[in-house]
């Protein structure tokens, strides 16, 4: 045996030839009390404190998930308590924000926060924004072009505040629970995982903080940096709510099987297809018209994406859907599937939409299903602001899965009261023209003519086709043609393709003389 | 509506304001048939082809994990194709590498590779390292060290190949396939993660490609840059071969009762415990003695952590271990439950042992009994070079669980045929005595002095306590003082501690007199 000494100078020698230290020894261990330790950790801190810890300054960005829509109580509550704080002109990143995010309106006023990034933007928020609130222009993108860009570093997040149903005090969390204190359950949490990973530091915060380990997780302790139990990150009963709530509207309903038949006879409906519907009653409502058809035929699905929602899981369970790739659940039946089926697959956003990512999921859709706030005769699609001109919706994954699905279908009605929905020019460009393959609506179908091959077969197949100047046209003689909207000079919004170029601005509305809700 | 003049003017002054690109239109859709599209992926190309792109040069540093063990195929494979294409003064950095891959000597003898970074080394390749076949010395690191070094950037990655035992044609990769073509398995891929995360380029080589969506996988295409179709990436039946058989030995047997009796008196023997039971067959089998003890006691484990094998699989399926925690498969049946059970949870290996997050699994470790080659009176444990000077072994995860454990237990023969494993000071320092709790051997069992609470429960269970002192003198007593071995000057490795400091050399060994294999 070599003698100490000799050995701790070659040591020294081969630490120094590496750059490294050398090793000093190690502690002996404490006596630990270990199964009482479970409930603890240094992660596991106040919402103030965990503020105070990340480190953030005036002038940085924060950034929030939407999973809990209409319910979610984590925007609010974080936004307050950096009020109080007295932290000052923020960027706020959020997936999307919904009517229950009103109070950000005091915070924008008092120059809490600044900035504001988001796919949608809805209620009384919006309609305040719409009418000039902000200095700098609400920034909008689909859920793939927000993957990317934080994948990018181009939406660089310096906090991330993300609320969880489950986490254990070392940071692995989920959108659901399997404790019996279970408070809330959101399903998957795809759209904060871009910000569990790349956002400098993580904060989760959870109604249920579970004893470790909370396998499997969704997001990994490996990117939470502070844990904060809270009473409640959201009502689970406010998911599936609003736009993606499921229809009982005849129209819909109607719109939802001449879809179905699109569907069907678009020459993508073969064994091993792809599908999504996105928001939106009657877009949702197509797989249900769709299920029929395939038991008939013996057609069964690879996978379907989204947007999951109980009827998917349904077909799922049913053998008639293989694989269930989930970025979002629309409900808690699809966020409770989520949990116990090894076949359901949460996704990020990046994996599930990007644009500058070959392996994306959207590039193996086959078939999307969407809906529309405005078609024009290009084929344009708004999906985000009102013929009124105020904000009142979300990009969602709308411009992703249209351009990368080999048939896109846009279910929208001609007219919603007296406004039109078929039109000259959209009020705002969402989803380009030239990736919306066909739109039906209740006075017939429209294939763009750039997909003749599709318009063939659904002609083959009996289904009546129109031009989008003749529906126009239609809603037109039914209401006239509309006044022009009041803008102002102001711009409030600007959209963004999903390569990140700057596709439409959003311009502020002078007065639109109604609220929003009226016309929502 | 404003004119689209007006609107592009608006839009062209966003964008500079923005410092971003003016959308200048999406390109119409191409006609796909889409279904045909599932097997084609810009990232599916040949070996030769994905080393080209991935832009790697000589100096660079290339990775690889050990998941196949002794039957591994991807490390020889890759390292045959980049000394043909005529790469040199190559840094591999592996999880570990096994006999399986003697002919990289021929290759460190050609200047393909200069530098090796791993966990372990065996066989020929080890012995003519040992006798200095290369220049720079080996740098051996902890599973947990080698992930949280590929995590800091400590260690970085040029390009890493990654064996799949399935891969859809964008990325998303498994340690098992569930298609019909299924080659091989491996289970979970926890010591890959890292690379797959932190390398600059990745590429995936897999025996079964299968269509997309591989979903649920644990590698993501978000982390994959090339895909390539091989015959074999490993040999499963080989899986569970070497340190980590199952063993029939009566010795091996003995010395895990014991073990297994130090566990249940120990005091951490509680309901919620959590264990894991390191490579060699008698730490592996004490987890068999435990079950019988858990069912009487009525007491069950939050988790097993590892290193999962057979016998754990069979407990949590039992109900006994409520969740596992899988970094490395040990077996088949292992990998099996990892593919189809919920609640068998890969791990990365920052997740499962990393000294610089406070979340690893390891911190949350009750139990741990693991092997040694050698222990000394200071309760240092050697897993990594003979007694005769010669590596054959492997760090593993020895030093990251015996130091985050509540109770690290040695399971060691006092004498190997003629060479003793009880000894003065170990030949390497690869565990700190300051972290390793109980010695069980043959011979009696030693409580380090500094867990005296420990020693007394023991005690007053009837056990029989002695001296590591007491060991030693034992085994001398049988085989007389080995005469001291023939080391040369040269360092051939260098044992980093889980912080990344210098903790031991290795130097070169003169002439042993005899070959490696006799003495395993």
């Amino acid at each position: 045996m070599s003698s100490m000494k000799e050995r701790r100078a070659l040591v020294e020698q081969a630490a120094a030839g590496m750059g490294m230290e050398v090793y000093e020894g190690t502690k002996a261990k404490e006596t630990m009390p270990r199964l009482q330790y479970q409930k603890h950790s240094d992660k596991l801190v106040t919402l103030e404190e965990a503020i105070r810890k990340t480190g953030l300054k005036d002038g940085m960005t924060v950034s929030f998930h939407h999973h809990f829509r209409g319910g979610d109580k984590v925007v609010n509550m974080v936004i307050d308590k950096l009020a109080e704080m007295g932290f000052k002109d923020l960027h706020v990143a959020a997936s999307s924000l919904q009517d229950v995010h009103r109070p950000l309106i005091e915070h924008i006023k008092n120059g809490v926060i600044t900035q504001i990034s988001t796919s949608g933007l809805r209620g009384e928020l919006a309609d305040e924004i719409s009418r000039g609130l902000m200095e700098k222009p609400v920034v909008f993108r689909s859920h793939g072009a927000r993957g990317s860009a934080i994948a990018s570093g181009e939406l660089h997040i310096d906090v991330a505040f993300l609320g969880a149903s489950s986490c254990d005090p070392l940071g692995n969390a989920c959108g659901y629970s399997r404790s019996a204190n279970a408070k809330s359950i959101c399903g998957s949490l795809g759209y904060a995982l871009p910000d569990a990973r790349y956002a400098d530091k993580v904060v989760v915060l959870t109604d249920d903080l579970v004893d470790y380990p909370n396998t499997p997780n969704s997001i990994s302790e490996h990117d939470v940096d502070y844990v904060v139990e809270v009473d409640s990150v959201g009502d689970s009963s406010k998911i599936a709510s609003g736009a993606i709530r499921d229809t009982k509207n005849p129209r819909d309903i109607l719109l939802a099987k001449q879809a179905a038949k699109v569907v069907i006879n678009s020459g993508y409906f073969n064994d091993g297809f792809s599908m999504q519907t996105g928001s939106g009653g009657a877009s949702l409502a197509v797989v249900k018209y769709i299920r029929e058809s395939m038991i008939e035929r013996g057609i069964k699905a690879k996978f379907a994406l989204g947007g999951i929602t109980a009827h998917m899981v349904k077909m799922h369970e049913e053998g008639l859907i293989e694989r269930l790739i989930d970025v979002q659940s629309f409900d808690k039946v699809a966020a409770e599937s989520m949990k116990n089926d090894r076949m359901h697959k949460e996704v990020a956003a990046y994996e599930y939409a990007s644009a500058m990512e070959k392996g994306s999921a959207t590039h193996y859709l086959d078939i999307v299903i969407l809906s529309a706030l405005e078609v024009d005769v290009n084929f344009n699609v708004n999906v985000l602001v009102g013929s009124d001109g105020i904000i009142r919706g979300a990009i969602g994954g709308h411009p992703d899965t249209a351009e990368d699905s080999a048939l896109s279908v846009i279910v929208c009605p001609l007219l919603r009261g007296r406004i039109p929905c078929v039109v000259d020019e959209v009020t705002t460009l969402v989803t380009p023209g030239s990736t919306v393959d066909v739109v039906v609506t209740e006075h017939g179908i429209a294939v763009n003519p750039s997909r003749p091959e599709v318009a063939e077969r659904l002609k083959a197949a009996g289904l009546k086709l129109v031009t989008l100047e003749s529906l126009r046209d239609k809603a037109l003689s039914i209401i006239g043609k509309p006044a022009p909207l009041p803008f102002g000079d102001k711009v409030v919004g600007v959209v963004l393709n999903r390569n990140g170029s700057v596709m439409d601005v959003i311009r502020n509305i002078a007065d639109s003389g109604t609220d929003n809700k009226a016309k929502a």
